[in-house]
């Protein structure tokens, strides 16, 4: 079990940053993000989460147009802005990431709506990963689905196989621009036990 | 940032489980799992996640039906099977977790498909923050997509305003029907830095 301080890093006090300091996020703190967050499970290992790190300057500038407005500024002072985006064509990797299961492709193969609801809901659950394992490093994250989706993809993935699924600035927070925290649901209002 | 052992624990050495002690897993534990993951970020503080902690003898039986095959008898043994729903209608809840932005329930009400896009997104996302959360708490995680969506929605949420997402085992694992672990695509093949 982790400390309440470690629970407090990636969960409690941890939160949505709108400025960051002026500090470089290296390359290799980047593939650390992606080594501990590619652990966690999706459904029949299918991992369609694809990502982009937007690092440099001239590639920060192709993605400003497709941003809205309330988070232009923010997205262009962070160090790192990466576009969390998903496979539509996942399930061509399968014999490779399922190999004790040869007919795992044709699960999803022809079957485009079955195939587009399991990379959402398992790029998106790797989404939550990636958040957390950002945080467990050290990282502050700024997660935005303010943006155009459609000009985001004819940017980034002009052959348009895959398909950006929400924005998240990495770097290293100030307080300035934080927000009051939102509140949550009580337990009773969303769960139940029975 | 984490200790290595800890990012063991929640992300490296952490296993999909298909066996479990007998050991209970207390109401008390299971709030307070909702307690850690309701800090997540969702967009929007929409927080459409809802879950039903299915633990009694009783409540296993009216999901066993919706389980597939493969599914079944591991979901019978572990102390608590959670259903990861969505609400259709999450947008009702946005005057209160966006009190900042009396509009904001205009963004969703009469946009069906926005809305479900943003439920099943965010939902899931919220379904990578429960999962690390239950790890970080000590317990195992067995996520599954394998059972009939429609089947459970119709036992569980006959008003039709929530949709099952995804279930996931709750409990502590033994190392029987472990299989070996599923292998994870390299930096290059799905990230790349611009």
């Amino acid at each position: 079990m982790l400390s309440d301080k470690d629970l407090d890093t990636i969960f409690r006090s941890a939160r949505t940053h709108n400025s960051w300091q002026d500090r470089e996020v290296s390359d290799v703190t980047l593939q650390a993000i992606y080594d501990l967050m590619r652990w966690g499970p999706t459904s029949a290992n299918s991992f369609p989460l694809r990502i982009v790190f937007v690092k440099s300057a001239a590639a920060k500038e192709r993605l400003k147009p497709h941003l809205s407005e309330g988070n232009r500024a923010k997205t262009m002072q962070a160090p790192v802005t990466a576009i969390l985006a998903w496979d539509s064509r996942f399930y061509d990797r399968l014999p490779e990431l399922l190999p004790h299961n040869p007919d795992a492709r044709n699960w999803f193969a022809g079957n485009e709506q079955h195939a587009e609801t399991t990379a959402l809901r398992n790029a998106s659950l790797q989404g939550g990963y990636f958040i957390v394992a950002a945080r467990a490093l050290g990282l502050d994250c700024g997660p935005m689905s303010g943006f155009d989706n459609a000009g985001v993809d004819r940017e980034f993935f002009p052959d348009g196989r895959y398909r950006s699924n929400f924005l998240c600035n990495l770097g290293y927070g100030t307080a300035e621009g934080l927000k009051p925290r939102g509140p949550r649901p009580d337990f009773d209002s969303v769960c139940e036990i029975v």
